[in-house]
């Protein structure tokens, strides 16, 4: 059965989420939506980050496994059209004009995946950006669906040092909404946070995979870390007493942005498959 | 009579343009609206650049003219509230308060106008962005409120190339809308375009003023160039023929963002705006 791989973005204001919902717009319901006015059945997708309501993509990826009169309609050609290396890359073009061309969500491209890709469980990194407008940067109308604003002025350095302290294989049961039977142990493996150009505070976290609203607990925690309510030491001590606290709040989904997801080396994609799969059933 | 400069931001994708019109949501008509809550009469503005429907705004600017009663109401202190330096500082925040936090216009900065200055007739120039996303750019749907895509790849080198070939004090007429008694002559002091980070294709675009459309229209011509179709000396050819040509597309106003207005060193603002009001009666 050949399997596909999609690279999506989208703007997540209007969707509540990814996880398709009945009667709910959602991104995996869009989509599957779009593939299935194409390929003529069903197309259920498995995603590499399942994002919450309000959250937004630049770099997400998901794979689907097509028989072959699916296969079939995936790939068919216009008779004058140009052949592609790749017989799946022309889907998402075919994608672009069923979600229409200034849509909130967009196929970037379509391609056939290697041998053993998984695009949940081959990944071996997320990567998110988070992005505050503080008292300093003003408010950009036009940035202002994938920014939160707080009205106090923000000690970046204070930001960074707080989000460095936390860097490492931990259990980030403090930071995650937990759920019965999911460990919360992660490496996070980048926590940073600087100004843009325009004085936006932009923070970069990278882990292996993140539990529930773990990165808008982190970024809650340094934004009380830049308004000097909490010390890097009180985050350490939250984290290290893996108890939810009240301490800092969790930040709106509107800031938040998967960027990117890693992948192993080509030849490694299926044992770490294999490898993740046997580890832990969420991500 | 106290006159208040206002900087301005908007996404013009919801706005029908800058100007006041009975019935319809435009930029002037909000803020109007929003001044006359605080203020309790009305307060006209006159603006730098009279912005198109669809047209964004990061440093637009403005002015008004306020009589005693209405600066007593828009210099209005809480009891406890911090004293600023300019006693029309704190309105900007107010304006916040009844446009909303994260309204699609926001009022980034209230000030009291220097002897002399006039937003429109002080300007000595205004700069535009201009965003193009094409075939190899890719597609951001958190972007694409201010960025129009086109299906070809372009050159951006002889875009800039065709750009530049533009530059200076010449009659514009083949590059605006005309309207009778306007002088389209103008001095473009700047028109480059490159790529940005992320592949997408920026023009910095800045003239002592631009006549209707005019910047849509020498972005057109420069896509043209892009994809081939048109060589540096013929957009200077169409120039100077002063006829509006078919040659060209004028572009999307939703790829299009005034970005600065600049005035003179403040001892020079009122022999500006005289020497403006002489020379023209549009902008």
């Amino acid at each position: 059965m050949p399997r596909i791989r999609l690279d999506i973005a989208y703007d997540g204001t209007h969707f509540r989420g990814w996880a398709r919902q009945s009667g709910l717009r959602t991104v995996q319901g869009v989509l599957e939506g779009a593939l299935e006015r194409i390929i003529g059945s069903p197309v259920p997708l498995t995603v590499a980050g399942r994002t919450d309501a309000g959250v937004h993509a630049t770099g997400q990826v998901a794979h689907a496994d097509l028989d072959d009169a699916q296969w079939a309609r995936a790939t068919q050609r216009r008779r004058d059209s140009v052949r592609h290396e790749d017989p799946v890359a022309p889907l998402a073009r075919r994608l672009t004009g069923v979600l229409g061309q200034y849509a909130d969500l967009a196929v970037l491209r379509t391609s056939t995946a290697l041998e053993g890709f998984d695009a949940r469980f081959s990944a071996v990194w997320r990567r998110y950006e988070y992005r505050v407008a503080d008292a300093v940067t003003g408010y950009d109308p036009l940035e202002r669906h994938r920014t939160t604003t707080v009205r106090a002025e923000l000690d970046v350095d204070a930001m960074d040092a707080a989000a460095r302290s936390l860097i490492g294989l931990h259990d980030f049961a403090a930071y995650c909404k937990s759920r019965p039977e999911s460990t919360t142990i992660r490496t996070l493996l980048d926590y940073e946070w600087r100004r843009d150009d325009l004085g936006v505070l932009v923070a970069h976290v990278r882990a292996d995979a993140f539990c529930h609203s773990m990165v808008r607990a982190l970024v809650g925690a340094c934004v009380a870390a830049g308004e000097g309510k909490l010390l890097p030491e009180h985050l350490v001590a939250i984290r290290d007493a893996r108890m939810r606290t009240s301490e800092f709040k969790v930040l709106a989904a509107r800031g938040l942005t998967l960027t990117e997801v890693g992948y192993p080396a080509d030849d490694l994609l299926a044992s770490r498959a294999e490898q993740t799969r046997r580890r832990r059933d969420d991500e």
